[in-house]
Parts: C-alpha cells; sequence; structure tokens
C-alpha cells in the first residue's frame, strides 16, 4: 500500500503527514529518518566528515551561538576579532556578561588576522578561538588554515597546562559556492553554514561538530540531533540545504572565475571612472563575488537610495545592524574615518550578468 | 521598474532575492518588511495581542526554550507537571542543574491539574508556572483560565513579597485548530504555537509575549524580533505559519464539532468491541481529535507496528521521547502500570474520515 492509500492518524506528531516527523515509528516516519539520514550522509561529505559530525539548526545565528555558548563550558578565556558578524560578536559580548574574558582582535588595513596577532592573544587558558571565513561585508578570506595550525602547534606546546580544550570555531556562512570547506583544509573542530546564504531555505543551517568536542545545547527538548538540538526536524530544509550545498560545490570552480573576472571588471573601470573611491578589504584575498567601495564626501545611505531608485539593490553594511550609521567592520580597516559611513557593499551571485554591471557603472558615474 | 527586472547585488544579505532580507534598506527589503510587519499583525490578531507582543521562533521547541529560560531570570523557584511535553520538562530539568528549585505538580486520573495542587506548590518566591494548554498525547484539556486567574489572586495576595515577576507560561502548540487562544481567554503571559502541529510549515513557531514581561534572549545576533530573536527572519514560514493560524480559527468551530462526532464515534465501538480496553485522559476534558486507548496485555509498540503493516500509522507516545518504553504521560495518571506500555495514540487531521476509523476498528478487532 503506499503512503497516499494509507490511514495517518498521527496529527499530533505532525500534521505534515506526506513528510512524516522521522522521529515516529510508522511508516510515513520510517520514509522521513531515512531522507534525513541521507542529507546527513550528503552534508557530512561537504565536510569531508562523518554523519554523527552534523547538526542541522534553524541557521547560521543559531550554529554560531550553539558553537559559541555550547563550546565555552567553563572556560576563563576567549578570542575573537572585531570584524566579526553580529551573531558572533554579541555571542561573545554576552560571554563576557558571563565573566568570561574575551580578546577582540584587531585586523590589519586589509582586513586580515595576523597570526603574529592572534599568537599574542593566546593563553594556556584560553578555551576557544571563533574567527569567520570569509567576512560578509568585505569579503576578506582569512588563513583559517594556517590558524588552526598555529592553534594546534600553541596547544602542543602547552600540554602541560592541559590545555586541550581549546577549541576553534569558524563561521563559513559566505563561504560554500566559492571556498573549499573542508574539515581537513580548514583544520576547525566547528564550522557553520546557512541556508539561504548559498541559494539554500531560510530558517535552516548547519554545524559541524568535530568528533570528541563535547557542546552543551542551547536548546532542551526531545533529544533531537544527538541531543544538541531538539525539536521536529526541519526536513525539508534540511533536503534543501543539502541540495544547495552539493550545488555550491559542484559550481564552485567554474562559479568563481566567472564572477572573479566580473569583479575585477568592475573594480577597475569603478577606480577608472570615479578616482576618489577606496576598495575596502584585501584585493587577493577576497571572495569572487564580493566588492566593498567607500565614496568619501557621501553618505552611504543615500547612495544606496539613489542607486535603488535607478533599480539596483545594494548594500550599506550587514543587514543584521540595524541602528548604527557606521560600519564597524570598514571602521576597524583604519585610515579615513569618512570610509565607514560612505561604504557600499556590491555583493553578486548567478544571475549577475556583465549588463548588470555595466549599467550601475554608468548611474554610479552620473552621481559623482 | 518592476523587482523582477531590478539588478541585485545584495547576495551576502540574502540569496533569496524573490523574497528579501526585510533588514536590507533597498526595494526588495522594503517588501520583505511588509509582508513580515503584516504576518506578524495577523499573529497578534490571532492571540488578541498586539503585534509588538510576537516573536517569530524556529518552532514549539525553541519558543518553550525561549519563554522558560527567558522568564526566570534570577528566580528560585518554579513550576510545571509531570506530563508536559519533553521540551517543556527538559528545560525545567535544565533550570535545576541551574539551581532553581521546580515542583513537578502530579495530574489526577484523568490527567487534569488540580487547582488545589497548584495553590498548596505556590510560594512567594514563585517566579515561573508552566502548564500546557492540551496534553500533546491523551489530548487532555487544563483549566487554563481558571489556572491564570488562581495565579493573579495569588499575586494579589503576596505583594507585599513583591512577587510581581510570577509569570505563567502556556504551551498551546496542540490547540489552535480547536481550541481559543486569546490573550485575555488564556490570561496567560507566554503562550507558544507551532506551524507543523497546524498545518503550517516546519521550523517556525511563535511566541505571545504580553506587553510588560522582559525575556532574557536565548540567542545573540542582529537584533531581529526585538533582540529576541536574532537571525534573518524566515519570511515564507512566518507567512505559512500566520494563514495556518488564521484557517485554524476560521474552521475550528466545525471541525471541532466533526470530529468530535467521530471521535465518540471510535471510542464507543472500541470500547464496545475490546472491552479491556482503557481510554486514557478525561473523556470530557479533551481534544475533538485525540483518543488514546491502553490495550493491557499488548507492548504498544508491536501493536502500533501490527497496525503500521495494514496501512495505519498511529503513535505510541511522543515522537519526541525515543528511549523510552513507556509513556511518563499515561504512568501519571495511576492506575495499572501495564497502561504505560500499551498505550496507542489516535490523533486525527483534516483528512480524516468514517471509514478510516471504520477499516481502523475492523483491523484493530481482528488483533484481539
Amino acid at each position: 500500500m503506499s503512503i497516499k492509500n494509507r490511514i495517518y492518524l498521527d496529527y499530533a506528531a505532525t500534521t505534515k503527514k506526506e513528510i512524516g516527523n522521522p522521529n515516529s515509528i510508522h511508516q510515513e516516519g520510517v520514509a522521513a529518518k531515512k531522507k534525513l539520514e541521507t542529507a546527513r550522509r550528503k552534508t557530512a561529505a561537504f565536510f569531508g566528515a562523518r554523519p554523527e559530525e552534523i547538526i542541522f539548526t534553524s541557521g547560521g545565528t543559531e550554529s554560531n551561538n550553539l558553537a559559541i555558548f555550547g563550546a565555552i563550558g567553563d572556560g576563563k578565556h576567549a578570542i575573537t576579532t572585531v570584524i566579526e558578524h553580529s551573531s558572533v560578536l554579541e555571542c561573545f559580548r554576552e560571554l563576557e556578561n558571563r565573566g568570561v574574558k574575551v580578546n577582540y582582535l584587531p585586523v590589519n588595513s586589509d582586513g586580515i588576522l595576523e597570526l603574529k596577532t592572534l599568537e599574542k592573544a593566546l593563553r594556556p587558558e584560553t578555551s576557544l578561538v571563533s574567527v569567520g571565513y570569509v567576512n560578509s561585508e568585505i569579503g576578506v578570506i582569512q588563513p583559517i588554515g594556517k590558524i588552526s595550525k598555529l592553534l594546534k602547534s600553541y596547544k602542543l606546546h602547552v600540554t602541560h597546562y592541559k590545555n586541550e580544550k581549546l577549541i576553534f570555531h569558524v563561521d563559513a556562512s559566505q563561504a560554500p559556492p566559492y571556498l573549499n570547506c573542508e574539515k581537513e583544509t580548514l583544520g576547525a573542530n566547528l564550522i557553520t553554514v546557512d541556508g539561504h546564504k548559498i541559494y539554500g531555505p531560510l530558517g535552516i543551517g548547519a554545524l559541524f561538530v568535530r568528533r570528541g568536542i563535547k557542546l552543551k545545547p542551547l536548546m532542551f527538548g526531545g533529544g533531537q540531533e544527538s541531543g544538541l538540538r531538539p525539536g521536529t526536524e526541519n526536513l525539508p530544509a534540511i533536503v534543501g540545504l543539502t541540495e544547495a550545498l552539493e550545488l555550491a560545490k559542484k559550481n564552485r570552480e567554474k562559479e568563481s572565475v566567472r564572477l572573479t573576472i566580473l569583479r575585477d571588471f568592475f573594480i577597475a573601470q569603478i577606480e577608472k571612472e570615479i578616482p576618489k573611491v577606496i576598495l575596502n578589504g584585501s584585493r587577493i584575498e577576497r571572495l569572487p563575488n564580493n566588492i566593498n567601495f567607500s565614496f568619501p564626501g557621501t553618505e552611504a545611505e543615500f547612495l544606496a537610495l539613489q542607486l535603488d531608485a535607478a533599480g539596483i539593490a545594494v548594500a550599506t553594511k550587514s543587514a543584521c545592524l540595524k541602528n548604527e550609521r557606521e560600519s564597524y567592520v570598514i571602521k576597524a580597516l583604519g585610515g579615513d574615518p569618512l570610509r565607514a559611513t560612505s561604504a557600499i557593499r556590491f555583493s553578486f551571485g548567478k544571475d549577475t550578468k556583465k549588463s548588470d554591471l555595466e549599467y550601475t557603472i554608468k548611474v554610479l558615474c552620473a552621481l559623482f
């Protein structure tokens, strides 16, 4: 008898009987559980990891919160950078409220965390280091592999302090379409990804949790996701995330080449036509799809609204920062303080064409 | 220019450009923000509440966690019942780990929390009471309105203890299709609802937070949902939840009458044909869509698998309890201990027809 002809008398478990609750013992539940296991296996493959190392969450923000609060335990010292996304930074501010000493490391003028800066900040009692793979505002790529090597060597040298518990978390939300996110490449213990940043669904994310790392859950309930994330699994979104990760990996090389050409064309044209602009963030260690320019003498929001009126959607700073006039990320790069209030982010994606950029350049030039 | 012809250069905010990130300032963001505000207004209307009293979450489990951990503050004493869903009970167990004294109140043999039991447990320092509107296993409806009146009167009498902070949380996840969930009817300070329990999407829930109640967030980040629930709003799911709540309310009366007739037919037939069965939970204060029978002498899982093989999906206990052989809810009703290991839940929904139940009765009778 196919599921369609069956009699479903388990509406209290879930009304979505075409999907089923993976925790139910009936046929609908078993089918759902199989789909969940397949998705977990595929997501694990994306990280070069094992299925049991994958925890599905409600998104990047939850993955970051679970990683940071879950890893800190009774840790006394934690390290992050001044340019992290608010879903990381605000967790560290809360850690400070809870008595953890936090170092917010500066970045250099290219937006990159220098290894020597990190090395100086490390202490025998450091429990947690969190560094974003890519900055969402300026697209700068951090040397994650080198950082994890540094942390491993530090751990080795301070073994006599029993500092086995130096956990390294990487928020890779912006990275999957462009960068290798495998656990061996990054060397991190915890890696965050997010569905809606990579053409997957909203409301879904995952956290890679390296075997042996014990986290404390943020939420409590039915024991799903190895007890780390209770609640009925959001199976359609989990499947969507899995497919988005697979596509990101599959299209990565081709799309990176295509967008790098567009990015460098756009940068060259704007710098030629509007010489006063300042490119924020490294020219080299930069995502193929991100450009961030300051237009000194302009108010970023006003410029963004002018572009919006011309049919072009851009950002002034992280969408997750509502009440701040300037970008703390761009401020952290140093230089002219007007840079932080006049910065526009142009971030490209699968539908971005050269003609879109030519039009955008034309509109921008007309405004200056 | 319509959104379709626009140039979207904000993929880093969200790749879902047809939806937009409600926190972005461009046209796509503004359109998303409007949809979010409409959904919030409609969800508020469902509770008879104000838009600013609605917090969207990732589901019932998160709403319960946010309510309980958010409300406890530095509270020293909290009360719940022994029959709550695991997403409530496990939070209280964690509260105990954090030094809060918890009373788990018993229910009577009908599964109902008696007011005198609650009254005896209240203390001047009680900060939080959490009682589910409807039990998900046995469908019993608690006297929420009377409980909130008792709590209000207790508060009035102990004002000299400055106990203004006695917060009442109600998990109403199973209730919207059948019961009035308005804030004045329930009198609660916090009310949980869940999308996938009411024909809405998975991965979305809401928490009604009465004006004046200050919660501490579970997660930290971009300040969305009045700072109580960071992360890009899951707009498609929020709209789906809103529509599910509206439909639940619209169809409530008619569907309750229809399912009550089916429920009572099923109960009468089973009790006639299989006299040894025991109906678990009140016959009167019971959801129209829930029947829970114990079949003493049978192992519940074995019976459920036999029904499954005959094409009928039922549950043995909450899907959120994996590793337990017996139901703690049914155990709490007292009587024969075999009741808890032989209980089957039949929960009906919009597609349940009389012929489904007739077939189920036939299959069951053949098994006994």
